[in-house]
């Protein structure tokens, strides 16, 4: 089975992560996160987003989203999300875990984008003692169906919960990609963002991410707070190097790039050379299309790997490591199925 | 300041490790832990504790102790351990996270082995209501003041315990330092450990550690378990890889014997040329040496990083990456102390 | 505001709950439910259910249930139950709360009992790591739309999933109003339920149910877990004696015939006087309407307290204490409004 | 065997809490504590307490403390208690299970007070990532021991807490025999105690205790908080009535008064006729003596229920209900053991 188009965790590390890990591990280092190349590493992040923040290298996706709800919401609070969000529907409950129950709420809008009258709705829902009011926002760029939010669209967001005095997570396990389809990044700051997962892994890093908290009173006495959630690295430099080597070289950046660039060339073979129709605007680098099971099962066949998701449509995820020749085999595939 | 001997996570991975790193980065590969180095890497522990195991591979000691012994106690029961174990004092309540409230009994015992009649009185302690009776025994295998326990040292605590239906999990955060110390790893499924970790980190790997689960009942619907406590790694390759790269090459094995061979110089250097006594048996990777607090201060200030523990001595630890010429160094300086 | 028709918890104590309590007020007792008339109570329920059962009296129905479903399911895991079940939309996240983020699957169903398919699809889903799979369903009898499983209903829900060695809880708040309505409560250990709440506060007691443990390997150190979530009470004999007082004399029964026939009236005067008609069959003691919101807001405007469903049906609920004069004013008001 | 003296909780409600009970029952109320019991119970407190504060009536004691703690403390952070404190010794570690996790930091200190140098050693602790920091002081007043706490002593404690911007908790299930024994009630608010659980168990009452916020910030959705945690009482007023009753009519004092009398005609009998002295100053309603195993073998022989402490002592408890003539029967049986 091919995985190129199975996820974009299944490249292994783009050249300039691999080599920041390796440069990272001559001599002796400080444990736990008190070391030089931690500090570089969140130093590139900051510059990035243009704002101060306090961040934290953890180790995977999962946790950093979870943690990061668990400081916005108690338990018998909620956090509001759209319904195909990787929080609601790929975390086997990972916040309500590490929030002791805390609740999501899931919302309702076109291709992964949360529908601004639908948050209004479920803000303006009368507080009850038995149910979980709302506490926070969390969003996703971009999102879980490949599309990218505007500046405009999040604002419209954001501010209605804000105004609530209401936190907002913003996970950007492809913020990358995002930023490479024209996301300006040192938006999130100004836009209200309290915590962001800045992703590491899908751009092509190990599994690490970061943790950036806007608003620093959330950083207080949150390496204690990582340490009890299983998420502090005694080798600490270990999550941040992959992170340095790539954004230090703008691999970051350009394997994001490239990876939008494959998942438009396929969209475009798909749109032009097969019977099928694309489910989502393809904005990212994650193309998803309308097909019958007996297609989704014919491409399998062929030896690629690819999902069905949520809304029945199958996917296909390219990455930094896609390369051309793959994408054009694929599509070979795709294209006879018609 | 120089970290050789602040801790065994100062320095960073094992060539083996680092090896094993790079050559799993080449190509695509399934997700999650579907992937050929998770099994063989997996096999190669088997082979060592020549048992048949579950096993997982995951991000940090401190998740893997705690969500093993989440396993074996309700947050209504509690944990026997060593009052100085790693998870009472070092893992900022991470069993009671994962545990949601799981109780931790700590026991005495010279040199951190548990004192089998304080463990017997534990044990037929009367069970009440309003108290967390024990369900589990948590034993570190070295321990952490640098001592390694007998087969029949570990006969005698398990026994008791398995003999009124309770679970056994072993730290095995330095098994590899036991191990070269004589340890046999065989014995660990034969005694009746219930959960293992293996321990990769300290021995010269990424952060990771396995969670080898001999109860095969304890394993059920572990994926679901791990991926909600923010363990599961998507590119799930890159936490067994450097456990491979040692394994398959022993060094492993090398690493710990050349670090409990150094531990034994410092030992025998500071018992000969320094005016300080050893606090405990020097069995492992640790040396404990009773100063008084101008001493440590001076070496500190030498440029040596170094610890107080709890009994009130300081810790020099050991690593594969220890070299004689840095023993013989913070030797001249403690030598110099007197 | 009159609240006769608000709910089943705005009345009082029946009368025999309240000589029940006052009885059990003379002289001392032992703590913490190690008293006779706990005993007594757990024997007339145990005699009502035709079954062996360990059984403990805690505080309120939310953590009765929570607690019952804790014991049935990890938090990597989750409880099947209606979409409408109080565990579903009535409790704050309680089951998450007590089992620390522990999932609910929704069901379809009509007038609150689950649909068979839909339980069956759920149970058929593939198992995958990212997603919390079934390990318990969760039904209420009678349900939360006021209507009643037959047995055969309750065997083609329970049978698939203890195939599966799932566990199964029966929320029984209400099922003093399912027995007066013909349900065999000797049936509920027959079909397979491991765990009951028997619901006292709904049928004229204090606010305290019993958790019925049918399976008495989920009572193992009950005390223990009980004590921990704050639901042992130290006057123990004061949870059971209303319950005492309500069994011995049959109250238990009476009340509930009385009030489901309070509601047969209502439901009947609405039918044939209104305009308005009924959105679920009438079988226990609540009677849902279809009607426009500015009916509704008459009603209350009129002073009767009665509240809209998440169906948009409006409930009347009738007790043990409704008298036929407060149907009959209701009635007027409502058929008043055509 | 006679329970006169094994604890406070072993007598039924005092007439007056009764009365209360009773006199609640008549009529409909509003469910969930929106009813004019609860709200009259609340001024009740208030007035006692000459401050302002957010009151809940919750179910029992272990529960108001471990909420009051998860209010004042996170998961990664500890409360500082005496280490013979109820939340520490008695709760089944439910602060931990409410709290998913919270470290519990026991203090030393004669007859239940805590030290206040030990205070300020445990204050002055450098904050690691590993270990959970104190986050809130919790207080037990009187305390385990049969003490009161002067103000002055209270202050001592407080302040340094309250620099570091800490939270104070009181656990005052007793506080009804520390107002008995002149410890002026109205001082509590203006020592800065945040979070008072204002004791009606042991005061004459159901099980039911009063949550006291004095900080109204902690009050946030507290009803979605006690609805999660399985604490609101849909028949609210059925917790708030027996406190009403005693309040209003004086007997949560005058029971207090008679109970802390009758402890010291046992006390006085004890230091005069037997042959055992006394293990703590005898300032409330328990009485705490040293004897050796047989004596109190010989005692509960002689049908009488009294425990064995960890401290070594025995304990004798009075209450509301406790009379002269079981007073001097219980020392008959104590002084023929001379």
């Amino acid at each position: 089975m091919r995985y190129d188009f199975g996820s974009d965790n299944t490249a292994g590390m783009a050249p300039a992560a691999l080599r920041g890990l390796i440069e990272a591990n001559a001599d002796y280092a400080r444990a736990y996160g008190a070391d030089d190349i931690t500090t570089r590493a969140a130093d590139q992040i900051r510059r990035r987003l243009d704002a101060d923040a306090e961040i934290r290298f953890v180790f995977s996706g999962t946790a950093a989203n979870a943690i990061a709800l668990s400081m916005l919401a108690y338990p018998h609070e909620a956090v509001l999300a759209h319904h195909a969000a990787h929080v609601c529907t790929d975390e086997t409950g990972a916040p309500g875990f590490f929030g002791q129950g805390v609740g999501l709420i899931g919302l309702p809008g076109l291709s992964g984008k949360i529908d601004s009258r639908a948050l209004e709705a479920a803000l303006d829902e009368p507080e009850v003692g038995h149910r979980q009011p709302p506490a926070a926002l969390s969003l996703t760029q971009s999102t879980e169906y490949g599309t990218v939010y505007t500046e405009e669209e999040l604002r419209h967001l954001i501010e209605p919960v804000k105004e609530r005095g209401y936190g907002v997570h913003l996970d950007g396990a492809r913020l990358a990609n995002a930023a490479a389809a024209g996301f300006d990044l040192t938006q999130i700051a100004r836009l209200g963002v309290d915590v962001l997962v800045f992703g590491g892994a899908k751009a092509g890093g190990l599994c690490t991410e970061a943790i950036v908290m806007f608003d620093r009173s959330l950083a207080r006495r949150v390496d204690n707070r990582l340490k009890q959630a299983g998420q502090t690295a005694s080798k600490g430099r270990f999550l941040a190097a992959p992170f340095l080597g790539m954004l230090e070289s703008n691999a970051w950046e350009d394997g994001a790039a490239h990876a939008n660039l494959m998942a438009q060339r396929l969209a475009a073979g798909i749109a032009t050379r097969s019977p099928f129709i694309l489910a989502h605007p393809v904005e990212a680098n994650a193309v998803f299309v309308r097909m019958p099971p007996e297609a989704h099962a014919a491409i399998n066949a062929a030896g690629w790997a690819c999902y069905r998701f949520d809304d029945g449509s199958v996917r296909f995820v390219c990455s930094w490591a896609t390369t051309e020749a793959a994408v054009d085999e694929v599509l070979e595939t795709i294209a006879g199925l018609g």
